[in-house]
């Protein structure tokens, strides 16, 4: 994939590799249970303790059975495991799929001891295809033992089985130096194929061992995948699995109490959140490049927010970026399909140091100076509108003859 | 491109090859002014009389200079010309474009002896370059001699010099016997990329000798476009340069007068639109598959065609096609991303003659067969929402390595 790097720190948010086992009392691994081939296909994430619990969903009308589930968990607020498997989405396989997702839930919860009500399932791959649900048994039996026997665990196994066409593990994590001492959250994503917002069509799991409220998490981890799982689009189409799950297990003793740190934690999640996004983009299927968009002098968020998406992702941007042509008037053609209209006349366009419009007329003769500079592995649009003071950012990747390889023949 | 035969006849309504010189009093013709290479690139249409003038134009709040000053022409009434170039688009072109734009319209004027508010302008072709006036004034010229000597025209020549990578003219016509006699309705049009509703990102031209008010032609204008290029998505981009043009001079005297006169114009001239739109999906850039869809059983008409178009949008859906996949998941996954929520339980999905998925329940064991038919040129899906009885179409094609490569080096 694209290689994307951490984000900047802060002198009181601090980036390090790292998963969901960062912060203190988490454990997770990952096996191969034969799903489909050899490849890792099935993790299981457990806080040590009762762990407040928020979660986002796809709002696809057509939800994947385990989806259903898991949004029941949310609702009821705390949560201690969640078993995730990959290469079949248990999606659109009727009655069947919701007792398969059931037979999950409560397996882990009987293994781990814990009720019903206190485990997730999240399932990522093939739609139509009915789990088979000998493997999977066989595959929750091993990992909840693994659990059971002290295995010290492994985040990195975690995060690769529950890929599906990724090339590459998704994780990061951030140290938070709140008022009362420093937290840590640990992020691990899954993105690939069947990525466009709204909830985008990923899987995304976050732990913290802070302490917060559930209106406090729920609230954070919506601002957090606002401004960055929805803001990615790789190919437009919306998955009906799509989630991201958080848990807050409060092993770290320290909590998110005063305004300053309630900001300070936001921050330091959606920042992680963003960097899940990027990495999410830039392994977008066939992806040679990162795009990443920034609108610019809106009226509203909301209206940056719409544009930005629609630039990432439309199609002839995309192929333009692959072939290397800085053909910017299809970025702003893309942008003009939709919100609040713009006068074409007082817009710039940059795309990375390089003004490509600027103030309604065309920068002429540096089309050789640009295309040379389209090697780099991102590839940055900013979009001023001239409009307002508003912001927002979207990120997609290219349109590759891989994209249409993987996808053509991605059942067979 | 993708072979698609004409509309069936109905006793009433005539299809037949032919173009925008099949009704009578109108001339046409096409010719190559070295815009860009050597295929024909400018066109010149002419009602021999004064003719009512309807237009359709994009919804992009970036519009081409010659969108802008069709559109004057429109809402004025009427027209006897239009100057059409293909290559360039004249859009994001600043000051200059307008300049440009107005230039063409006064030059054809002028030379055939009109009012320049009687000239109406279209352009396809690359974004934001200047135009190569003097090889646009030189084409009009040309065209305008021919024209005034009394050369034949050639309608075919006009339809050739439209296109940019159309890889085949796009024209057809019609004779519908109203009460007083037949009238005939002629069309070209172009298409291939960029395609995308609203106003679907194409140029169309419609020609008539019948005799028709202006509030009738435009409403007639208004529900074929809605039906058919409204309803064409080739990869979800929406042209700043899109309009459907239309002229009824009158020269048969026959008079489209009762209601039965004009709901009988309406559907030739519809089934016409559709004929146009489906050509379009056929010879989408890269097309190796015309997609048709059908959403039956919907809450409303507005319903059934989102959901169409949301299908034939999906990258996924697309890629399926090609690679010869029935992966109807996608499919599902697709309508379920937009309009009214339905229930997946109460769904049914067909596949030309092939159940695949019956009232929530996947059809199984016929993947191979499935498959095999897989290599006609239109696959059609058919999605039952079992909620109502509105029915609506969407057309499109599927996406594959040819799209890539067409657009990744479009301008070089």
């Amino acid at each position: 994939m694209v290689p994307v790097s951490l984000p900047p720190s802060s002198p009181r948010i601090e980036f390090h590799p790292g998963d969901v086992i960062a912060p203190k009392g988490f454990w997770a691994d990952g096996l191969n249970a034969g799903l489909r081939d050899q490849s890792l296909d099935m993790a299981l994430l457990v806080s040590q303790e009762s762990a407040t619990f928020s979660g986002m969903f796809t709002t696809n009308a057509v939800r994947a059975a385990p989806v259903e589930l898991s949004r029941a968990v949310h609702q009821q607020g705390l949560c201690r495991a969640v078993i995730i498997n990959s290469k079949n989405a248990n999606a659109l396989t009727g009655a069947l799929g919701t007792q398969d997702a059931q037979a999950m839930q409560a397996q882990v919860a009987r293994e781990l001891g814990l009720d019903v009500g206190d485990v997730a399932v999240a399932s990522t791959g093939v739609i139509g295809w009915p789990l088979p649900m000998d493997r999977v048994r066989a595959g929750i039996f091993q990992l909840a033992a693994r659990f059971r026997e002290g295995d010290a665990g492994d985040g990195g196994a975690a995060a690769q089985a529950i890929l599906t066409t990724d090339t590459a593990t998704k994780t990061a994590a951030c140290t938070v130096a709140l008022s009362g001492g420093a937290v840590t959250i640990g992020m691990m994503a899954k993105g690939s194929g069947m990525i466009h917002p709204q909830m985008a069509t990923m899987l995304a799991f976050f732990t913290t061992d802070a302490v917060i409220a559930k209106g406090a998490l729920d609230a954070c981890l919506h601002t957090a995948v606002e401004r960055s799982f929805h803001r990615v689009s790789v190919d437009g189409d919306q998955s009906t699995n799509d989630m991201a799950l958080m848990w807050a297990n409060g092993a770290s003793c320290v909590a998110v109490e005063t305004a300053d740190d309630m900001a300070l934690f936001a921050r330091g999640l959606t920042e992680l959140a963003v960097h899940g996004a990027r990495l999410i983009a830039a392994d977008g299927e066939g992806a040679n490049h990162l795009l990443s968009v920034c609108v610019s002098g809106a009226s509203s968020e909301a209206d940056a927010a719409q544009k930005a998406r629609a630039i990432v992702r439309s199609a002839l941007v995309k192929t333009a970026v692959y072939g290397g042509d800085p053909n910017w008037g299809r970025v702003l053609a893309a942008a003009g399909t939709v919100g609040v209209a713009f006068v074409p006349e007082r817009v710039s366009l940059f795309m990375n140091e390089f003004p490509l419009y600027l103030h309604g007329e065309p920068v002429v003769g540096q089309d050789a100076l640009w295309s040379a500079s389209m090697d780099r592995p991102e590839i940055e649009f900013r979009l001023d509108l001239a409009q307002g003071r508003e912001v927002a950012y979207a990120y997609g990747c290219d349109l590759t003859d891989g994209y249409v390889e993987i996808n053509a023949h991605y059942r067979t």
